[in-house]
């Protein structure tokens, strides 16, 4: 993982997002390093829809960050 | 949904609002990407209080960012 | 709802506050668009402690925006 | 309540921070303007330690406000 | 604990992560006043992984304020 | 602990992302000093998808907060 995030700035909103999506899966990698039991967790969590929506959060926690960053692709 | 994102400059509050339940909803999609399983799991969460009110907060954090990024609409 | 948002300025902190609990409400209208269904769910949410919580908490996080927009009534 | 939130601006952190509590106690009211069905619910939320987290972290929320418009009481 | 929020600056990162644990703590504290409740929750919750990490959460949430009170320790 | 937090400020994102799992942590290790009773938690709540969500979750918001100490290293 150590080499994926070195900087914040993206080209546009979309890209952004991806980015929020990749900062929200090292979140979990770091708490979680065992990609098979990462593997084991997902179909479950995958059609939880409670789960579902906790994950979309976390997105939007980071997507405020790299729009920041961004100063908002203005 | 790649080309679904280009600018979170919206030209009313409102339109605004709407783009921050996209951005929830590209959330879940990037999460569970299979539309199948996201149909399934939909009448269950929506007839959920709490399922709702977690949906609410999601399109909020989304919110903080496109009021932001539109200078609140002044 | 389309008419409802036409700007986050109020004239004070109460308008304000009505103003996120409006939002946050619209947030669930629009997951649950059905009134019938969210007039069902309502007598239970709004008797569990927990449930509460989480509502107020979505109405904090909308009043973080229109408390910016508003430059905090200043 | 219409009368009770006039101004963001307190004299210093501790009443900021009442005043937070305040905004946090509001949106549950709001929610659920009974008092008599607000009383019957706090025994036991108030006995749950994850309720009152959560009560904290609506409050820290708001607190987060306040000190923004507070300028931090610097 | 009425005397003991008198500033948000303090002189070290860590001092102002102590603080945000002040904090979270008084949001509780305010809740419910009852310190033998509160002994009796203890135990329970600090042995819940997802207390914890909610537990957590409300201290990084008023470390954001704190942080910011601070400019940083810039 | 209370030496581990000097700063805020990292020489990259990435780097910064590792402070916020730190700041994570020790938001936990606060709550729950003994060492041996964290440990006993970890198999659990590292086998349980919300929990990973929730984890990411602080962890977020304390990005939130060193990325802004940080100027988003632009």
């Amino acid at each position: 993982m150590s080499d994926r995030l070195t900087s914040l700035i993206t080209k546009t909103p979309q890209e952004g997002f991806e980015l929020a999506i990749t900062l929200a899966q090292m979140g979990v990698e770091y708490t979680q390093p065992s990609e098979s039991i990462r593997k084991k967790l997902r179909p479950k969590y995958a059609r939880n829809a409670d789960s579902l929506i906790m994950a979309s959060h976390v997105i939007a926690v980071h997507y405020q960050t790299v729009a920041a960053a961004n100063n908002y692709w203005k």
